[in-house]
């Protein structure tokens, strides 16, 4: 059984794991990363999460085949460079070879959405199938394109940003200057922002009494679970969010046509609440028809840990 | 220097060439096919039209290679066989084993748009790079998406459909049932109901002077003539084109990261005119930061025979 390294770096922190090749995490480890440091700094705590995450798992760096980095942005791995990140404000930073000034193995690097996308087609809801699409439904909107059990990056290393396709052309702003991209639709945080405002017009709905009338609590599963208790405000935010969702991914599936979809993230736990009327919703825009078999629309089975487990199994 | 038989299938006729592996036309041959016709019937019509532009170039069966169908709808390869296409009703037609009935040769079959995006690559715009995703701005909007300098079909032969990906939820009604979809707002008939709409609201516009106020003899062209001359009418459509053609372009940038995006169908042949402006609008939309290289945009140069071409270039 070969073992590797793979490590998640996120805005805040860089989590590391020691993982086996069908996926299992041995020791994983995790260290803040200040948002102001410099490429030297912040590599150094991911170099350190990943030794803490080798002591805990009793191996040495003998043991280990390589260190696989999950990365926010556009990293090229063909050169070891993290060419450009917009919440990092990194440009050109050689990560390859400033890794291996702390831990000498081989180092691959990669977008962080497409690392869960690669766990989940590795070991995950998509280890069956060949081509798959994984969407983090998050803060945002991540997405990782598989094509041919490899992530497919485009052809610089850019591709895949489905949380950045319009849907409604001068729609609502984005973090990204567009306006309407799906993202602001899909993602948990558009949830969010749709609940309260649906909560402040509708004071008898059961959102506020779950919530104990404080709008600071409303998260993306209190419409949820509205919506189950019989609750109109919160079956219209559901039925909304479903649309919009579906709009996206129909989209996603007229362009590349994955035998599968994935959906992970926090509203993704909702499991068949969800997805029995967005497979109906989808499957009326696809412009896949009878015979052709459509795209599978099932959940992420790789949970917090699919950056680490995917930049991991770069190393594959 | 070797031969292919092209065969480009149209909703109202059957257009064959036979092709030289650098993707000239020797010959080329046109037949008639019913709409209602049976499958047999058409693919007899098919044949009929190769066998013509064989004959024309004075060759003889044992020189050709083989045969290459671009079909519409969703044609297996694999199979031999067009699983299912809309505008002919077709459903599991045998295409492979009927036209070798009458020319016995191996017998590729691919989409139509998948056949021109493959001329493209291998013998136009986008022969120097690798992938690339090719547009035809016609009655509809077709595309094709070249991967590693090969058609990519999704998993089930039903990708790339980018007309009919929605970039206006609950926007303008499309044939496929979805409403708000890229075709409705970036297709030449697009173009030309705009172009209808704003002449009879503006009579002042030049676009009547050009048509001699007859609504009939608006095509899509006028409204960029008119433009060109100065008249606000006309650039108010244009721009208006130009804003929603740029979102479905940036979109699928942003999905699949071309190195090249390749334009044809007849708007195109406006040429830098519209490319100019259609550059700057998708690059302030696209998720790609210097210094990632850009996705280019040129437009198409293998002409209306594109489609015999890469019908044809299935057997390279």
């Amino acid at each position: 059984m070969k073992k590797y390294i793979g490590i998640d770096l996120g805005g805040m922190s860089a989590k590391a794991g020691i993982v086996t090749d069908t996926g299992e995490i041995l020791a994983k480890a995790t260290k803040p990363t200040k948002r102001d440091g410099t490429y030297q700094e912040i590599l150094k705590s991911m170099a350190d999460a990943a030794l803490e995450a080798l002591k805990l798992s009793n191996l040495r760096i003998e043991d280990i085949e390589s260190v696989g980095i999950g990365s926010p942005g556009t990293p090229d791995n063909e050169k070891g460079v993290l060419v450009y990140t917009n919440n990092l404000n990194f440009r050109n930073v050689p990560m390859r070879e400033e890794m291996q000034k702390h831990i000498n193995l081989p180092v691959y690097i990669d977008n962080d959405a497409n690392c869960a996308a690669l766990a989940e087609s590795v070991a995950g809801a998509a280890k069956d199938v060949k081509t798959s699409i994984t969407f983090t439904l998050g803060t945002g909107v991540g997405s990782g394109i598989i094509i041919n059990n490899k992530i497919y990056s485009g052809f610089n290393y850019a591709a895949s940003e489905f949380g950045h396709t319009v849907i409604v052309v001068d729609g609502l702003l984005c973090t990204c200057g567009r306006k309407g991209c799906f993202e602001q639709y899909a993602s948990a945080s558009s949830v969010i922002r749709e609940t309260k405002i649906a909560a402040e017009k509708n004071p008898e709905s059961k959102i506020n009494e779950l919530t104990g009338g404080n709008p600071e609590k409303i998260d993306a599963k209190v419409a949820f679970d509205a919506a189950k208790l019989g609750d109109k405000t919160g079956q219209e935010i559901v039925d909304n969010y479903i649309k919009y969702l579906a709009a996206g991914l129909a989209n996603a599936i007229n362009a590349i046509e994955p035998e599968m979809i994935v959906l992970g993230g926090g509203v993704s736990h909702e499991g068949e609440y969800l997805l029995k009327p967005l497979r109906e919703a989808i499957y009326k825009e696809v412009y896949t028809r009878e015979p052709v078999i459509f795209t599978k629309i099932e959940t992420a089975k790789m949970g917090n840990d699919a950056g680490i487990i995917g930049a991991a199994m770069l190393g594959l």
